[in-house]
């Protein structure tokens, strides 16, 4: 017997027990359900993409994960340049390039497909995860249409979770841009970056911010904390608050009008389900017009965005000669499940999928107790069958430990009954595999 | 703009279009269905092991990829030691080692993930592939009844794929063990070697390997391949055939009782779906009583096993100090599917999930448009609604190259009904929300 290696949990890897795992499995199910309710089509990369695939925009701050094999071959480099996908957007793509004339446009897909990277190990830091993407891709012009379908899609998929009530935060970031440019400000990212903290250091930080790191004079930030400051959702108050600022800036106009497309769009969505909150720029250059975060309403413990995403211009010209824009919105499933298990908000499933356990009699009634299985499957039960005829007490207890919801017993003796035994409150009663139901 | 870098494929990680991937998750989705509905629970482990977990059991002749972090940190050696997994056996093994306490025996878990080799590229070698795996672990003693099971199961995962008949060819490795052990033959590794090949090289081929490499006498021969070439699905003609060889062995005839166990059982299965073929060894020393393989009946392009296992005594004493004892069994699916999909096998699914497109008739009637898709969703339809107002011929034939297969238009005047055009023929009838049916 060669010595034992006592195996320990990895960190940033998340691994669950069967019971909570099959919460995990009802959560993708349920999002894939309303995904393709909308028409959107799965795709699935390789969880591999060339280092050159992922690199090809520049540098990534992402943290990348390149394999190697084992046994490397000095004779082989074919795989020399392999790489983890850190996120989906780069593999679709690289995806939506390759397949460019065999895709139908506008090309809706989502994918529900682990992501990978090499952070270091940190409470809370994964370096394995799930995410959900939908994105909607287009050649040349993309419909408005997609911003104002997003929100709506994310809010059933959410909703769905059981994890309260969820607010999909809306803005545009031309509005913003067009602003800055208006009031002649140069310094758009850095100017960006301090208002996307104003949830966090609120206006005051905010001001001091745009003060003393950037420059700008009273007038400016005033403008600026009256735009970044708007929380409605009422097209017609958006509309007013800015015309207020009396802004001449064609960015700036089609930034309104687009805002206020998507909440009229919107506007039969649930009270609190959605909001324009024109301080949400979302960090990444990438983004161009709509822009998208998710919160949760009722768990104070998630305080970050649950969702995020918005629309750009040019998802894949470092693959293709094409003008291909996008909008997209991606929740970090893996993230969020994690949270809510910490925080005691996921209620574990029962450990067997099995709506019943078939018990064994006798080894002379196997054979019935096997077809009787068999049937109740035919009829869409999901049934255990119990694997040797053992005492009675041993097979419910089984059931139990299990958590399976029902035991059934075949005729002990030619001309009885077949029994069922509800485990929660414990009746038993005689049945008929066609008559039976849960 | 920067320089394009045209994307090639990766060779040995498959990717599909929409239409195809649609297939596989189909197939994912049944074969799940079919698992559940035997009681087994789902588990999803890392894609990730300790490269120490990896090679508890010595080293491995799988081609291992490690990851290395493409800006390493000379700080940090957390994951300097970690790789893709190879198999799901492995993952396995360390999962209940490492659970131990928190699972229920008989612990019935399947398993669908993707696991990675290093394989040099070469034609229709995967380096990324879907496995698809059931097992059971008991501590101390697995039931019998379990090994049963397996071909139920498999079978019916199977028949589903619609990939025509299935066989799943049985053995028990104790009787040939037995056999040999009786027979004073001492290299069993090298004899069960050569009998393996009796399906690919004949009675003439095992024949003259016996007797030239190991050295056999002619009637240990005899013995061996009167043994070996029984193939049938009657326990009694099992009996019959071998109680004729005359062998006391202790182990013979344990696996004799199994064997008979295990076809009795599954007596009821269809003709052909099942067979007691003794010549099935399995290479792996790890199996110790019953075996499997699966052969399709009616893809000749498909020649070797779909789907092996079979039952193991020592599933994890490398991780922890407890007898488990399995059986388990694989469906390769990638290489399944990937080989009918080459062979024109796969008939290609919709280009979308859709059910019913929603057509916009003019912008005033697109808020009706989207009621109407979404009290279709709450019907269960999937409904794409369509994206802008244009000419009803742009979005027919839209519907069209998607393959959705009914076009819903909502009045186009306020007093009109809906109406549904079937795609498949053409038909444009008046209907409702609440009568529609597909």
């Amino acid at each position: 017997m060669s010595k034992v290696f006592k195996p320990s949990p990895i960190s940033g890897f998340p691994e669950y027990l069967p019971e909570i795992r099959r919460v995990e499995q009802q959560w993708i199910d349920h999002i894939r359900a309303v995904f393709e309710s909308y028409g959107f089509c799965n795709i699935e990369t390789p969880a591999v993409e060339e280092v050159d695939v992922l690199m090809a925009k520049g540098e990534t701050d992402k943290e990348i994960y390149c394999l190697n094999r084992l046994q490397a071959d000095p004779d082989d480099n074919s795989d020399a340049r392999l790489a983890l996908h850190f996120d989906q957007t780069v593999p679709l793509a690289r995806y939506t390039a390759q397949h460019f004339n065999d895709l139908v446009f506008p090309f809706k897909r989502y994918q529900i497909q682990k992501v990978w990277r090499g952070e270091r190990p940190q409470v809370g830091r994964m370096r394995e995860f799930y995410q959900c993407d939908i994105d909607v891709i287009a050649v040349d012009n993309l419909p408005l249409h997609f911003d104002a379908e997003m929100p709506a899609v994310i809010y059933e998929a959410l909703m769905g979770l059981n994890i309260g009530k969820v607010q999909i935060k809306i803005s545009n970031r031309r509005i913003l841009i067009g602003l800055l440019e208006s009031l002649g400000i140069e310094d758009v990212i850095s100017t960006t970056r301090i208002i996307d903290k104003l949830d966090k250091i609120g206006v005051d930080g905010v001001t001091a911010g745009l003060k003393d790191e950037i420059g700008l004079t009273d007038a400016q930030i005033a403008s600026v904390l009256a735009l970044s400051t708007i929380k409605t959702r009422s097209a017609a108050e958006v509309k007013d608050k800015l015309s207020a600022l009396n802004v001449e800036n064609e960015a700036f106009q089609q930034g309104v009008d687009e805002l206020c497309f998507v909440l009229d769009y919107l506007s039969s969505m649930p009270e609190d389900a959605m909001l324009a909150d024109l301080s949400i720029v979302r960090g990444l250059d990438y983004y161009t017009g709509t822009v998208y975060e998710t919160n949760l309403l009722e768990i104070p413990e998630f305080t970050s965005s649950v969702c995020s995403g918005g629309r750009y211009d040019d998802l894949a010209s470092s693959y293709i000669n094409k003008k291909l824009p996008g909008v997209g919105i991606s929740i970090g499933l893996t993230r969020l499940f994690s949270v809510l298990l910490e925080h005691g908000y996921i209620k574990a499933a029962p450990r067997s999928p099995a709506d019943i356990l078939m018990a064994i009699p006798s080894e002379e009634k196997r054979g019935l107790a096997q077809e009787t299985a068999q049937a109740l499957r035919k009829r869409g039960f999901k049934v255990e069958l119990y694997h040797a005829p053992q005492k009675i007490k041993k097979q419910l207890s089984y059931a139990e430990k299990k958590s399976i919801p029902f035991v059934w017993f075949p005729p002990f003796e030619d001309g009885q009954s077949h029994e069922v035994k509800n485990m929660d409150g414990g009746e038993q009663i005689a049945t008929t595999v066609e008559s039976f139901t849960k």
